[in-house]
C-alpha cells in the first residue's frame, strides 16, 4: 500500500479544482483592529482585515484583554485537567451562569468550541431520546452535521428555511415519536435569517424539540445580545440555544443554554465534553467580561448594523454584485473558484485588503464569493478604499457586475 | 413525547450507579501550585490538588504566563476566525513549526484540543485510505474511539499492548490492504507503556501505518520532551504522532506531527479542523514558550520522576494498594464506585486533599480508583500529609489494603 501517493493525490485533486486552501498568516494589532501584519509576505507590514468573525472587535476590547491578563496572573496558564478532574475553574463556572442568564435558561454548559458544542450536544441529545428523528435545515453548519451524523439517528433534511417543507415532514411522523428540529438563526454565508417563530409553532403542534445555533447572532442581536431569538422574544420557546464565544464575543469556546436536566445530561454523557481539558481560566474570564459588556452596551451593535448597511449601499452603488442580506454579512458574488481565489490574491497583493475566498464545500459550487464582514472599527475611508479596489479588481479580472 | 422525563431519567440512572459526576470548582493559585481555592465549599480556602494533569506545573511557569500576557496585549483576545478565514495567527504558525521540530517531522498541525486532534486526524486519515482497516488498542482513549467511529471504517480491537494479538490480526489481512495501527504510548489510567518498537516492527512487516497518541508523555519523556518515542529513538518510525498542549505543556490545544502530505491532507479535509475558530494567539504563544522551555530543560522531568517514585514507595510502605507503574501516574485502587466517591469526598472535606474519584466509564467497573499525579511542586511534607490522610480514610471506610 503506497500511503504517500494517496495523501499526495488527495491534495493534488484539491489543487486541480482550485480549492486548495492557502492560509494567510496574520498578526492582528490590538488597539488598531482591523489592521494586521501579513506574515505570509515579508516586507508587507499592514493589511486591512475585511473577513474576520470578530464581528464587533471585542478581541481588542480593553476590559476583555485586561480580564485575560489578570486571570493568567492569578490562576495560571491552563485549567490543568478535564472538567471532572481538577479543570473545573472558577471563571468557567461563572461564565456558564452568565450564559444561562443571557438566554433566560436554567443552565449553561461551555465546551472548547462552538464546533464541539454542536457535535457533542446534538449527538448526545438525539442519542438519549429513543428512536429520535432529527429534522435538519439543508444549510446547517458542518458542526451540526457532525453532531447529526455521530448520533447515528435517522435524519431528514428540510429545504432551507422552508416552513411548509418542515411541516410536511413532521406531519408524516407519529406524534409520539421523539423529534429534534435543528437549525441556525443567522446563516453565515448568505446572511439570511430563519423563521424561528414558525419553526417553534411547528414544534408545539407536532411535539418536537428545538435546537437553535445562534453562533452568528449572539452578542450581535437582541437588547442584551442574546441573538435573534432574544430580539424576537422567542428564547423561551427554544429548548436548546447554542452559541460561540469566538465570534462577536471575540475569544474562543462554545456553549449551550437550556434547562437544568438537558445541560446535565449532555454534561454527563457527551464524550466531547467529558474527555477533554477544560477551557483555561483566562479564556473564560475574558469571555465573561465580553458577554457582560455586550449585555449592557448597545453601541457596538448599533454601529455594526450601520456599517454593514452603509457598505452594502456603497457596493451596490458601485455596481458590484453584493447580496442584500438582512444582517451584518456582506457577500459579494464571484461564482467561480479560480477567479475567486485570484480576486482575493489581487486584493491582498496590490491593495493590502485581506478577504479570504469562500469556495466549495463552505458554499455550493457556483456560489463562490468574497464574504465581507464590516465591523464597528471599519472607517468610511476604509470602505471607500475597499469599494474602489474591488471595482478595479472586477475590471482587471472581467468579473460579473451586479445583475 | 415527554422529553423532560427522559433527560431526568438519564441523570437518575447515573446517580443510582453512584457515577454521577460532581465537579469541584477550583481557583488554582499561580505561583503557589498545587494549592487552590475550593469554590465549591465557601469558607474553605485552600486545598492541595493531587489529580491535575498539569503534570509539571508549567501552567504557572513565569515565562509561559508572560508570553500569554504579552500576546494578549499585542494581538488581542482571540484569533478572530477559522484557520482559513483570518484566524491563522503568527504564534500558531510558529508553534506548528516548533512541534514539527520537537518530533523530527516535516510538519505540525494544531487543533483546538487533543480530543479534536484525535477525532479529526484519525477519522480523516482512515477515510482517505481506500477500504482502510483500523487496528485499535483495547484501552484507547475516548477521543481515539470517536475518530475511529467517525471514520466509518472497519475496525478490529487488539488486546491491550498485546503484540502477538496484533500480529495475528495483521497476518489475517492481505498485505495490500490499507491498515492503520492506533495506540497510545502512556496509558493515563494504568500508567503503563506500549511496546512501541514491536508495533513498529509489525507495521513494517505487514505494511501498516502507525498513529501514536503521546498525550500523557509529551513534555515528560525523552531528552527534549518528545515523549516515549523520543526517549526510545523511535519517532521516525511512527507515521503520525499526536499530542496535547494541555497536560505537561500546561495550557490547551492538541496537535499531530507527521510528514507534509499527511498534515496537509488532514488540514484540507477534516471538518473538525476546518470549521472552527483557531486557537487564540495567547494560547499559541504560551504553548510555544512551554514547548521550547521543556525542549532544553530536564530539571522538571527529573524532579517529576523522582517525586512519583518517592510517592509510590511511601504509599507501598504504608500498605496502601498503589499500582506499580513505570511512569509518573500513581493509581491507588478502590474497586467500588460509591466507596471511591466517598473516599474522595472525605479527603476533600476533612483533609483538604483534592483527588477526583475515577469511575466507569473512564475505567472498567471494579477498577475504580484514586488517580494521583504528583508533580515537581509537591513537597515531601505534602506527601507525608497525603499518605497519612489516605491511611485514615482507608481505615474509616474499611477499604482494601495492598494485596
Ligand atoms: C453556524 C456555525 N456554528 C458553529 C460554528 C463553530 O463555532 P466555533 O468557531 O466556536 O467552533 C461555526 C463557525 O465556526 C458556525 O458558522
Ligand atoms: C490519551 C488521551 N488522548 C487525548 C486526550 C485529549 O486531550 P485534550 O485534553 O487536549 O483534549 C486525553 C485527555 O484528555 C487523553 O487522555
Amino acid at each position: 500500500m503506497d500511503y504517500q501517493r494517496i495523501f499526495a493525490g488527495a491534495i493534488a485533486s484539491l489543487k486541480d479544482e482550485a480549492r486548495y486552501r492557502v492560509f494567510t498568516e496574520l498578526g492582528r494589532h490590538a488597539g488598531a483592529f482591523p489592521k494586521a501584519t501579513n506574515f505570509s509576505r515579508t516586507g508587507e507590514p499592514h493589511v486591512t482585515v475585511w473577513c474576520s468573525n470578530d464581528y464587533l472587535g471585542m478581541g481588542q476590547n480593553a476590559d476583555v484583554m485586561a480580564a485575560m491578563r489578570e486571570a493568567v496572573a492569578r490562576y495560571g496558564a491552563g485549567a490543568g485537567g478535564t472538567r471532572n478532574i481538577s479543570g473545573n475553574n472558577h471563571p468557567l463556572c461563572r461564565l456558564e451562569a452568565e450564559l444561562a442568564d443571557l438566554h433566560g435558561k436554567e443552565a449553561g454548559l461551555v465546551f472548547t468550541s462552538g464546533f464541539v458544542s454542536n457535535e457533542a450536544a446534538i449527538s448526545t441529545i438525539a442519542q438519549l431520546l429513543p428512536d429520535c428523528l432529527i429534522l435538519s435545515d439543508a444549510l446547517n453548519h458542518a458542526s451540526m452535521i457532525a453532531g447529526i451524523k455521530h448520533s447515528a439517528c435517522e435524519k431528514q433534511i428540510f429545504r432551507h428555511n422552508d416552513v411548509d417543507h418542515l411541516r410536511s415532514l413532521l406531519k408524516a411522523q407519529p406524534r409520539e415519536r421523539a423529534k429534534l428540529i435543528v437549525f441556525e438563526s443567522v446563516y453565515s454565508m448568505d446572511g439570511d435569517i430563519a423563521p424561528i417563530a414558525d419553526f417553534c409553532d411547528l414544534a408545539d403542534e407536532f411535539g418536537a424539540m428545538t435546537y437553535l445555533d445562534e453562533v452568528h447572532a449572539v452578542g450581535l442581536y437582541g437588547p442584551r445580545g442574546g441573538g435573534i431569538a432574544d430580539r424576537e422574544g422567542l428564547m423561551d420557546r427554544i429548548d436548546v440555544i447554542e452559541g460561540t464565544l469566538a465570534k462577536a464575543f471575540g475569544i474562543m469556546g462554545g456553549y449551550i443554554a437550556a434547562n437544568q436536566d438537558i445541560c446535565d445530561a449532555v454534561r454527563s454523557y457527551a464524550p466531547g465534553f467529558i474527555f477533554t481539558t477544560a477551557l483555561p481560566p483566562a479564556i473564560a474570564a475574558g469571555a465573561l467580561t465580553s458577554v457582560r459588556h455586550l449585555k449592557q452596551s448597545n453601541a457596538e451593535r448599533e454601529r455594526h448594523q450601520e456599517r454593514a448597511a452603509t457598505l452594502k449601499r456603497m457596493l451596490a452603488d458601485a455596481g458590484l454584485p453584493v447580496m442584500h442580506t438582512p444582517t451584518h454579512i456582506v457577500p459579494v458574488m464571484v461564482g467561480d473558484a479560480a477567479l475567486c481565489k485570484q480576486a482575493s490574491d489581487m486584493l491582498l497583493d496590490d491593495y493590502r485588503i485581506y478577504i479570504q475566498p469562500i469556495n466549495f464545500p463552505t458554499v455550493p459550487r457556483g456560489g463562490e464569493r468574497l464574504r465581507i464582514t464590516p465591523s464597528p472599527l471599519h472607517s468610511d475611508a476604509m470602505m471607500q478604499h475597499l469599494v474602489a479596489s474591488l471595482q478595479e479588481v472586477w475590471g482587471r479580472l472581467g468579473l460579473r457586475a451586479a445583475a
